[in-house]
């Protein structure tokens, strides 16, 4: 990927004379942000443009060429590429529009531009982007029009929108922030965000990433990839509206919404989700400060309503507000007028005007052991107090690089005031009020103790795959969409997950036999793809005290098989023994389409069907992360024992999620799984799934 | 009020022609904003400042005087009124801080400062404030430098802090929005957001109100005032973090923290309640266009990524995008560059090139019945189509300001070019982004539907409230904290609240035949101050199902008393039938410090406990508005029937709810009121209070 952006010498192809010509504006881009390297223009009608000459086409160029921008009618593109091939070019940008987002008829031509590149080992971005920048070296290819009003920084961009990223762009020229790389993916055809990722790990000028995606290439290899980076990673994932009309056909599923699936898995390898471009500023600016290594926080103010507004901001983000040392405060006091101050921490200092002094508190604080970080708060008017308060600026900021804290600085001012501010700090952000600041320091501290769950940490049980796969073919064999539950549930024991003991029964009298061998009282359920919502129909009988009435169950239970599908072979009934007590849980799995198998937790009946109280991961999950799901839902705490109940086996819960967890990953043929309930007794008493459905992909 | 904001001649008490005295900054500001009247300067000293001669008294002054800022040591102030009503003057703002704001010794003074008012009828506004400033006359008297930058507009603001105050108007100003009047009450020792608030609702240059507040005056005041008024009010209440800090003392009050209380106030009367200096804005820009009336949304961009995110946001803000009409679908078709865009909603207009049919398109669009507001993204660079652009903000504004619906216009180019829109479109509000601009339509619809709370529709019921004064009346001449079980029951009884069948007992045999007389199976309870958590002491026997297991459970509960309390007169023990069947739901009271009588409602047990799944109003309540709550918790639902269980008998339950309501506005003296459980049986069977605890003010 490096090569995208240290090419020695660039070609930009489709290039005319011609004044609407819109490669024009990449050889403008070359040019304005003073590109390093050598440019070539190639286009068919020859001429120049800004004294380049314009080659016919790109064998006809003399020099090598490291990388080729390309901009011309989508059709001319496989050629084109061949033209790259043979001229040795390894990279290329291709930027034309007109590929498949106007939809799948033009499949056939991205192939054929994937079998050329493939054919000379080229390696390309887009199509239907709008290129890549370097601010280290001026390479700078986009046909959007750009002035370089950009600051080298350290933020690299992958945006999958053109305007998009090229609005954030402007939006960190405003606050003088700038950036290090920036690539626009388009649709993706070879190089996918993943790629560009995976490199901007390795570059050196990058620190912090942001990525705007319309859609993820390959969910896994992304949560890959983030949990090993030491670098914040900051993901704008949007389409979700669109997301959201995709019901999913069963309960669990609907619960699982993409939507919760990609917070998790983001959560989980430990990406920032940001929501819109303040969310993304917001976290961009709290990566430019040094890192909030702790929760410690001193506030320090010139104004009184500022200081109690930062004291609301900073209880709302958990932040600690350590008290001033006594000495300090006496020092403070001694040089002050008396007694118009609120010597507290936040320190409102709206009436000290020794601008030194309010410089030397802000270095002392931040410089203590105790503190990991400052919110300061600078009024001024513009009319009194301009030097002063410029001068203190600079001093802030000074000691906050020094010292390695951070401290987020609102300035209160004028907007002339303000934009002068930024301007002599590029690099340095500022905020206009303590909420934002507050947040941002909350963004650094949260990434500084993030708690990333590796797969790595997962426990492997020893389960013979053997019948659960025979049972998957026979099902697949038959055109089964859903297991029959005694198929479930002995793939549940083949993986130890106790189920409530059962038998499939033929005959009232089998039926009348097995009950009194499990022990009363139990439940006679039909089984079978025709009964999915088999309570609903009466094909659950409950709570059945003898064989007498097990033998009129099952009497029962065959008249609606009859009238339900007369043709049905085998009258498919089971016996169960019931479990009355305990909490009812539901464990779930599911196949996402972007992140694979997944889990998901709750409490059973109205917690989730009312409450919608649910928690999921991307699979495999480990024993600490199955913990964090049962503590994440809100009725988790009822499995702790409230209201003098004992607590609940969470032990045997937390192996059946693992190993729950452990079978969505070894047999995806199972699209969606759904142990509800599972009836959680006592500690030391275990757990025993009372029913199960396994829906086939 | 008016008379503060308009008088005809202001004298400024405090100057002097010392370079650091801080109230010629009051006399600069009258110059630099224009003031219309006259000015007249006090000062001991005499001299004179910026051309106007200093007077050594305020009755020096030769002519009349309507209004007087005074900044001047605050031990001056007694005597500097007195002479202010000598003069005649009958209104003054003193802007002079060292009052109760530093400590409780200092009321002394403010009473003098008072004292001297009232004597001669006048009104003031202060201590320890900035000031007020009037746009439309020049009256500006804050001795907080500032320039005249802002621009006349429709926004007044009331703030109790100085800081927090002139932060918002700099941003006004960057934004070229601008203000009417502003107000800083500081202090509030006289006048308070109240009356000012009160003022504003009638003044013709107001048409949007914020105010800053560290503290409510008189919340029901507030509650009244706010629900009469047609123009929106924007509330910023901080200081939340030490009112959180004040653990109320039981669990119903726990529950029910003074931020839940605001909120639901603010509710209540149509408050919109802001949180930051952003969420201030987003609401400010959002009142600064004509209202959006319905809920139906037309999204057009002019880049596909914004339109993707604008969906996203126009779908998590619950607008309607109405599909545009195929006529007018066909119209554009014709007039673009053929499939490279899709016509939708939201419309991304990316490859339109033409200008005008932009224009069209929106207004068009705009002037549609089926179209309440629109969301326009314009995106440019500002090298190409710079004029087109600038030319498209400006057509925009009129079509928005000529059909009076609103268009929330995102402007996404260079910080220069931003700058430049807003300063040729002063008072017209835009956005940096599509998440931005919903939020703001959305708040505007949020306005325009809302429904208020009005205690007019309240229901009184008839009660006669001789027995629960008199019990209140015993309670308090024993010195009780707290009444006991019975009295509250009979309590209840008088606000016809049914209460499970009880009967307070007085020796086993008396226990027994009630408990018969009641029906088995019963409870036996310890009643008294001295069990308020009577179930954990083991003072509540549940179940019980004979004569003889009841005669048992007395004695036990004697000697538990006897254990407890020696002294205890009264064997205060009491049986009660047992309600086996049923929801459990808590309906309690409280009379907050602020807001007064509250009222607040949830499933009981754990949804209570472990979710904290409450919802609670400012009393009295009327039925609509008990219903609301009822649907606000999640467990509402259960209520409605869930999983095969009838409807509970809810109509019963929204009764007790207001009766509830009434007995707390009623009676003051209970300051707390927890009736949990209530049972509440299925529909037409009833509903009744198991336990009930009353605490007294």
């Amino acid at each position: 990927m490096k090569d995208f952006f240290y090419p020695e010498s660039v070609a930009v192809v489709g290039v005319s004379a011609s004044p609407t010509n819109l490669a024009r504006a990449i050889v403008y881009h070359l040019i304005e942000f003073h590109y390093t390297g050598r440019i070539y223009l190639v286009g068919p009608k020859g001429g120049s443009f800004m004294d380049h000459m314009i080659y016919p086409t790109i064998v006809d160029i003399p020099g090598r060429v490291d990388l080729a921008a390309i901009l011309t009618p989508a059709a001319t593109l496989p050629e084109i590429i061949d033209s790259c091939g043979q001229k040795g070019i390894k990279r290329v940008v291709i930027e034309s529009a007109g590929f498949s987002e106007l939809g799948n008829e033009r499949r056939n031509l991205e192939e054929q531009v994937m079998a050329a590149a493939q054919k000379y080992g080229i390696r390309f971005i887009g199509p239907n982007c709008i290129g890549v920048i370097n601010k280290e070296n001026g390479l700078a290819i986009p046909f959007m029009p750009f002035r370089d009003t950009f600051n080298l920084g350290s933020f690299s961009i992958i945006s999958q929108s053109g305007g998009v990223g090229a609005a954030l762009l402007n939006t960190l020229a405003t606050e003088h922030l700038g950036f290090n790389k920036f690539a626009s993916v388009g649709n993706k055809l070879d190089t996918d965000e993943n790629d560009l990722l995976e490199y901007f790990l390795e570059d050196k000028g990058t620190e912090t990433i942001f990525l705007y995606l319309e859609g993820i290439a390959d969910g896994r290899r992304l949560m890959e990839i983030a949990s090993r980076s030491k670098k914040p990673i900051l993901v704008h994932k949007s389409n979700i509206s669109e997301a959201s009309t995709r019901i999913a056909r069963s309960h669990t599923g609907s619960l699982s919404a993409s939507e919760e699936v990609v917070n998790a898995a983001f959560r989980q390898c430990g990406i920032k989700r940001v929501t819109d471009m303040g969310s993304t500023m917001l976290a961009l600016k709290a990566h430019s400060l040094p890192p909030m290594r702790g929760n410690r926080l001193a506030v320090v103010s010139r104004s009184g309503g500022h200081a109690v507004v930062a004291a609301d901001s900073a209880t709302k983000h958990d932040f600690v507000l350590q008290p001033f040392p006594g000495d300090f405060l006496r020092m403070v006091e001694k040089r002050l007028r008396a007694g118009v101050i609120r010597l507290d921490n936040p320190m409102d200092l709206g009436d000290l005007f020794d601008f030194e002094l309010f410089q030397q508190i802000v270095s002392d604080t931040l410089a203590r052991a105790n503190i990991d970080g400052m919110l300061v708060v600078v009024n001024y008017n513009g009319v009194f107090f301009q030097d002063d308060s410029r001068r203190l600026v600079s001093t802030i900021k000074e000691a906050c690089l020094e010292l390695q804290k951070p401290v987020a600085l609102c300035v209160v001012t004028s907007d002339e005031e303000w934009r002068l501010n930024r301007r002599n700090h590029p690099g340095f952000p500022m905020f206009t009020d303590p909420e934002e600041a507050a947040q941002a320091l909350a963004i650094s501290r949260d990434f500084s103790s993030r708690r990333l769950s590796t797969f790595a940490e997962v426990e492997t049980f020893a389960v013979d795959k053997q019948e659960p796969l025979a049972i998957l073919t026979a099902a697949k064999a038959r055109q089964a969409r859903q297991l029959t539950t005694d198929e479930a549930f002995q793939i549940l024991s083949c993986y130890s997950i106790p189920v409530a003991p059962w038998a499939k029964v033929s005959g009232a009298r089998e039926a009348s036999a097995q009950a009194a061998a499990l022990g009363f009282p139990v439940a006679v359920k039909v089984m079978g793809e025709q009964f999915v919502h088999k309570s609903d129909v009466g094909g659950v009988l409950l709570d059945l005290k003898s064989e007498a009435e097990v033998g009129e169950a099952y009497e029962r239970l065959t008249t609606l098989i009859e009238k339900t599908d007369p043709g049905l072979k085998e009258r498919s009934i089971l016996v169960q023994r019931m479990i009355s007590e305990g909490h009812e849980v539901l464990v779930g799995g599911k196949q996402d389409s972007t992140f694979g198998p997944i889990v998901l937790v709750g409490l059973g009946g109205v917690y989730v069907e009312v409450f919608g109280d649910v928690a999921l991961r991307v699979a495999p999950v480990s024993a600490v992360e199955a913990r964090k799901m049962f503590a994440e839902i809100r009725g988790g705490k009822l499995l702790e024992g409230v209201r003098g109940q004992p607590p609940a086996d969470l032990e045997t819960l937390l192996e059946i999620s693992q190993r729950i967890s452990q079978l969505m990953c070894d047999l995806p043929q199972i699209q969606e799984l759904d142990l509800n309930p599972i009836k959680v007794l006592p500690q030391g008493q275990g757990c025993f799934a009372v029913d199960c459905r396994m829906i086939l992909a």
